[in-house]
């Protein structure tokens, strides 16, 4: 079967497998019930009248076996990297799914900011889904996905599910309803001063993203969410938005591509790149060049949004090559005597100035049949947030020269001169602060250093067990380097333990996306808290700097220290 | 003038200016006595007869000025960068100079152990030259190229003064002829031993290399001359040895190209790889991963050899690309159905085994009209020493894979089997040691990371100012990655000062060869001692990790922490 094959089980793991999206998309209708993998041999699929199929080296069997939302999702939201992409809610579902959420006559009627003031145990924990609402405070510690439920607390939980289909089951929506309290009232009407807000016609996003601020749009998914899936869902793909996010007519729409003071060069529509040119597709993972700024404002405070360590995000990109269409338009980029190729995007500041960046002939040469000029995002048109209806993919370097709304590339002797390519987005050292930085004299950033995270446990957290702490997340680097290793410590550096890694086959030489990672790892005995910490290497042996201190700069970029996360251990083993 | 132009000039630095190899080659034997640069937009230059000529932003004026060696050479081996390459020597000279170190009757004789005991102060320094012995010992404060002098000390100044031919002028040898106090007794027979060694056949080295293994011999030159020249003198270019240097017959040695299991391949001759294809050249920096591992043996011992900081050097390196050999044998690399490019060297184990190392295939396709079939090392045969005839340059990897001696090349699905290539250069983490290692899981080092080291002054030194230091070093990344950034700091890491950086003018991402750089840092007041700090930033804005402890690996390659030079401050301002 199409779905299961070896590279998208974790070939270096010995303890989880993954599901992807594409895996998702060939699955038939009569299995998509559900997904699991409980062991590294072993897939399930559970259908829609929960028969399990299981699938083993080769063929599939279906097996009698009747789950229920606590038991069947243990086996799968509670085994990690088991995904099941929003995809399957656009499905045919059991007639069951329909009785879940509608308007109840008699019981009580509640608006969204009464929902929103029970986000906890003390407060009862109440959710919304559809028109229903439920206090769902005696399920939490049921739940077979842990206490990610808990980032539905007060807000509605329909995304959540479009995200993650497998809970649109007859049985789970049976288990739902059993919480059920009341009625949701109507949608607000969106108020007058709203509509003339610069921000006002920005899309609406998923409630589990944490903005970094709201105008512009910044936002990141929570890190448990972020290496749930390889893919990240377009829904959960962090936003960095620097202006309004333009409304674009497809019709009308053209990208333009010149080679600056020679001519006005070429115009294309968006249906001529769709239809005239091949389709390359390349997974890459881009990095915002502020993610974990959080880190450096502890040490002294920096300008720039508090990201915390999920600005960064990968996705399968699919469009026509940079080189295919500057040959369409003329230019030879070997031989084109310039120093820069120039992208612009729609985005349009009150000053009427665009957003601009640019990246150095070198790369453009190196990686042109490598950089995309993006129409889509994980199989679908490129969200808004995300640059519909084009973006300009440049594999391995930041996420601040991958320009979204993307209409004009200029091939020209200078860099970009736009705020983003000449006052920002550049590093300095420790010793350079606001009174004496000569943005001039320093190199914009391109590719990106070596960086890891840990995801899983969260800062804080009560561990579950005394003896040893299950540590994931994720490294990447810039350049194309794969990972060769992530170590991880359990006691503050004292040891180091490798984590098997889920490199998805990428050549170390040509690893556009990032490793996911898992180490379960000893605790150290009789101390009650302890530092987790993992650091990477890539595929040059280039490592992480051990310290915050001696990478903080005004800006708080680059921030890729070893990361480190606080932990309680639980007095007794369970 | 051909010889100086902008590019040879430090373009980002303000006090100090380079003479490189190329200059030295166009130069008239009428100007070819010395060399300096007394600012940064004056080049001197001095004849034979010590008239000295000026070089300012075009033409060149003679200006009447004798100079005198203390006097002279204070203008020229006493400010940095000033270089004049060996070579210079081979060209006419004043008449004065046959009188200098010839034998003279009435002096007393010395051995070459005798010379040998008398190396400090307390024992007088002595130094031979020619047939002569000098004690220099009251020179040595008056020598205008510093403690340099001292390089020499109980042993013979000829290899030195070979290769900075600035001494060989008519006045200089008349200063250190006053000096002199005996003649030197002939040269020792080779002992009968010695002629069964297998390491007999050795070639003669460079006395300032410091051996960190004799047999088979391995070296470094001192750091202080280490960074300068831009490119390393082939005698002073470090040495790394696996095995006994090879006799190779020019006449009947040949290149063997082949596809593994298809057939013998294509055979060249010498003469075919110098007179059929067009000749390349690329400068490049080779490092070996074990450089600098003295630092990490002072944490925990691990296994190699004791290396300072002088384990790299840069040549300018010729021949014909990988490319154009594999084509000429019929092989297209991009289409060749093959993982690995095997390299195998003469160099023979009493096994018999040779050396070898490979390179992943993508590394070749990436660099195959950069990576060169190198036959000449900065304009001559290569030295036996560094692989005589033939040595395969790739820019940007390890030395390890850059076999000399090379007589085989081998494309293949598998990685070479060498004992260097399987079970050596290949990094762990700190938590890994002997006992629990498995070289079988871990990647064969190609790229490097950033590295950077202080050059200037050595460690301990006591300086000359109380006030500021001037430190000197190199920095250097694998992959082509430029040198963006170098900081400084003179108080232990509290503050950064960015040192003025000599690139060669190299593309920040085709930078194959190493970034020369100084910085002048005040010191720390009322302090005795004080730690000089290196850190380097490449152009994927990696950097150096702050600690020798988190990357302590059991065979102590990789050694790229901050690099820390401790220095005695005096305590009065002179």
């Amino acid at each position: 079967m199409s779905y299961i094959h070896a590279g998208k089980w974790f070939h270096q793991g010995r303890r989880f497998c993954q599901l992807t999206f594409h895996n998702i998309q060939n699955l038939s209708p009569a299995i998509l019930g559900s997904a699991t993998c409980v062991d590294r041999r072993q897939l399930c699929l559970v259908d829609n009248n929960c028969r399990r199929y299981s699938q083993g080296n080769g063929g599939h069997q279906r097996e009698q076996s009747h789950w229920k939302w606590g038991l069947g999702l243990a086996g799968s939201l509670g085994v990690v990297g088991s995904i099941l992409y929003w995809k399957i809610s656009h499905q045919k579902l059991h007639a069951a799914e329909v009785e879940a959420g509608i308007l109840k006559t008699g019981l009580p009627t509640f608006s969204k900011t009464d929902v929103a003031k029970h986000k906890t145990a003390e407060s009862r924990i109440w959710v919304t889904y559809r028109n229903g609402v439920y206090d769902v405070t005696d399920y939490v510690s049921e739940h077979p996905g842990g206490n990610k439920i808990l980032l539905g607390a007060g807000t509605a939980i329909d995304p959540f599910w479009e995200m993650y289909g497998v809970h649109k089951q007859a049985e789970i929506f049976a288990v739902l309803e059993k919480y059920r309290i009341g009625n949701i009232t109507e949608v607000e009407e969106v108020k007058e001063t709203d509509k003339k807000d610069p921000y006002a016609n920005d899309p609406k996003r998923h409630p589990a993203l944490k903005p970094a601020s709201e105008k512009p749009f910044n936002a990141e998914p929570p890190p448990s969410l972020l290496i749930y899936s390889y893919l990240t869902p377009n829904d959960l793909f962090f936003i960095r938005n620097h202006l309004p996010v333009p409304v674009v007519d497809p019709k009308t729409f053209s990208l333009q591509v010149a080679v600056e003071k020679e001519n006005e060069g070429v115009k294309l529509s968006l249906d001529d790149l769709k239809s005239k040119f091949p389709k390359k597709s390349v997974t890459t993972t881009i990095q915002c060049s502020g993610n974990r700024r959080s880190e450096m404002i502890k040490i002294k405070s920096v300008k720039g949004l508090n990201w915390g360590n999920a600005a960064i995000s990968t996705a399968e990109w699919s469009g026509v090559t940079l080189d295919t269409i500057l040959k369409h338009s003329g230019i030879d980029i070997d031989k084109a005597d310039c120093k820069h190729v120039q992208f612009e995007g729609m985005d349009k500041g009150p000053d009427g100035a665009t957003y601009g960046a640019s990246i150095p002939i070198e790369i453009a040469r190196c990686l042109k049949n490598e950089i995309i000029i993006a129409y889509a995002m994980n199989g679908t048109d490129i969200p808004r947030d995300h640059g519909y209806p084009l973006r300009i993919i440049i594999p391995g370097i930041v996420g601040a020269r991958q320009v979204k709304w993307l209409n004009k590339i200029v091939l020209s002797n200078e860099e970009s001169s736009s705020h983003w390519q000449q006052r920002d987005y550049k590093g300095f050292n420790s010793s350079t602060d606001w009174h004496n930085v000569d943005f001039s004299k320093a190199h914009a950033i391109q590719e990106l250093p070596v960086v890891s995270a840990i995801c899983e446990p969260a800062e804080g957290q009560m561990l579950d067990d005394a003896e040893v702490v299950t540590v994931k997340g994720y490294a990447w680097s810039g350049g194309g380097r794969g990972i060769y290793r992530v170590d991880v410590s359990a006691d503050g550096g004292k040891t180091w333990h490798e984590a098997d890694l889920n490199t998805n086959n990428q050549s170390p030489f040509k690893a556009w996306a990032w490793t996911l990672w898992e180490a379960t790892v000893p605790l150290p005995k009789e101390s009650k808290n302890t530092l987790l910490i993992c650091k990477a290497i890539d595929s040059s042996y280039n490592c992480q700097p051990d310290s915050v201190e001696g990478i903080w700069n005004l800006r708080g970029v680059l921030s890729n220290a070893w990361h480190r996360v606080s932990v309680t251990i639980p007095d007794e083993q369970r």
